[in-house]
Parts: C-alpha cells; sequence; structure tokens
C-alpha cells in the first residue's frame, strides 16, 4: 500500500426527524466524561460553550433519559457528567463504528490502493525548509 | 419498537487528505449511471452543473483512475457514463454501507427505543385534514 493516511469510516445515525448522533455528538460526551464540564469539553474540541451546551441539550431532549446531568455551580460552572444511559448510547455508537471498520476492511485497502500517490494537500515548500 | 423513522446510517469515507466519498457523492455517481449525464444527473439531485461536475471532477482526480467519462457534445452536452472502475467504487461504497447496517442492526434498535416518541417534526394540523 503507497503512503497514504489510513482509509478512515465517520458514521452519522439518524434516529429520528431532526435527531441524529455522529462524530462531534460523541467526541463531546467523552470529552465531558473527561473534563466533567461542558466548558471544558467544549474548549478542549474548540467549541463555544453555547454549541455544546445545544448539542448536549439536542441529545437530553430528543432521547428519554438524559445523556449528561449538571449540577448547579457558578457562572457556566458546576460540574457535568455523562449518565449510564450516556455512556450507553456513547459505547454503541463506538462499537456500530468498530464494526463497520473491521467489516469494511478489504474494501478500504482496495479504495485507498486507488488513490492517486502524493495528493497530499498542498505543502508550503520554502527554498531552505525549516 | 414504538413508530418511528428506521434508524439510517450514514457513512463517510476519508481516504487521504482532502479526498474522501459519502452519500452524496455516491447518489451522483448512480443518477449519472441513470441518466447518462452530469447535467441531468444534477438536476435529478437537485445540485447545480457547476456543483456535479466538481465532484466528479474531484474523484476523477482523486483516484488513479476516472470514475466517470465524457463524450464531447453541445453545451453541457454530450453524455457521461460510469467507468468499470466508477462502478465498482460505487459497488465498493454499497457493501460497507450494508455491511455496516446489518452490523449496527440490534444496537440501532435499541438506541430507536431510546428515543423520546412523537418527538417528530413539527405536524401541520389543519381542522379538517385534506
Amino acid at each position: 500500500m503507497p503512503a497514504s493516511t489510513k482509509p478512515r469510516l465517520t458514521l452519522r445515525i439518524d434516529l429520528g426527524p431532526g435527531q441524529s448522533i455522529g462524530p462531534g455528538k460523541m467526541r463531546l460526551l467523552e470529552a465531558v466524561a473527561e473534563t466533567g464540564s461542558i466548558s471544558s469539553a467544549g474548549r478542549a474540541l474548540g467549541m463555544s460553550y453555547r454549541r455544546a451546551w445545544m448539542l448536549i441539550e439536542q441529545m437530553n431532549l430528543g432521547f428519554r433519559r438524559k445523556v449528561v446531568t449538571t449540577q448547579l455551580g457558578g457562572t457556566h460552572g458546576g460540574g457535568a457528567r455523562l449518565t449510564p444511559f450516556g455512556e450507553d448510547v456513547l459505547k454503541r455508537y463506538r462499537a456500530i463504528e468498530s464494526k463497520a471498520e473491521s467489516g469494511a476492511k478489504s474494501h478500504l485497502a482496495v479504495l485507498a490502493r486507488a488513490m492517486k500517490p502524493g495528493k497530499a494537500a498542498p505543502v508550503k515548500r520554502t527554498r531552505l525548509s525549516r
């Protein structure tokens, strides 16, 4: 296989009208679990607090049970953590993803080999690279 | 299972820097195969000729071989068809997709059941529905 980035699958799951989960929301759940706060999680992903809060609210309202609970605190404060249900959603998403990737392995290898080599993003070259 | 739309997986495959295939490009290939022209294919998908052409060009330039060939003709004219390689890419994408869906079935059912019922898009109700 020629030098190239490993092919990667990204999954979006549409669960109903206006309700989907995908890599962004799942990374956000992981970041909440790691940081214990919505604002820190958003910051870790380069996302505004407002956007992080909104994505979590979408999930909390769309599912029968909450995926994240918050404790009251200071400004944007308090803490946040995944509920057991939120952990389950995340686990299932990752399971679907890894199953899809292993099932796709041979096709992905063929597709990756079919790519033109050296089609990397334009590389800045300076005469004296430094 | 409560009445709800069937959960659906959507896959994007990143094959290298700036090179990905997903549902939009794959539907476009199918439409080219069906209509025999890039402009008709774009039209069928509510896409400008310019955008349809650009997506195909991205694939034609990104892969070692073309996915679509065109014959010269009038304005935006001539015909277009999938190459055997283009057919192969499409077939592999669909194979990855259906394998992922069947592998995800039990998780998708659980996630769908976990959705709040009746969270459908706002339904217009008239007093006398017609």
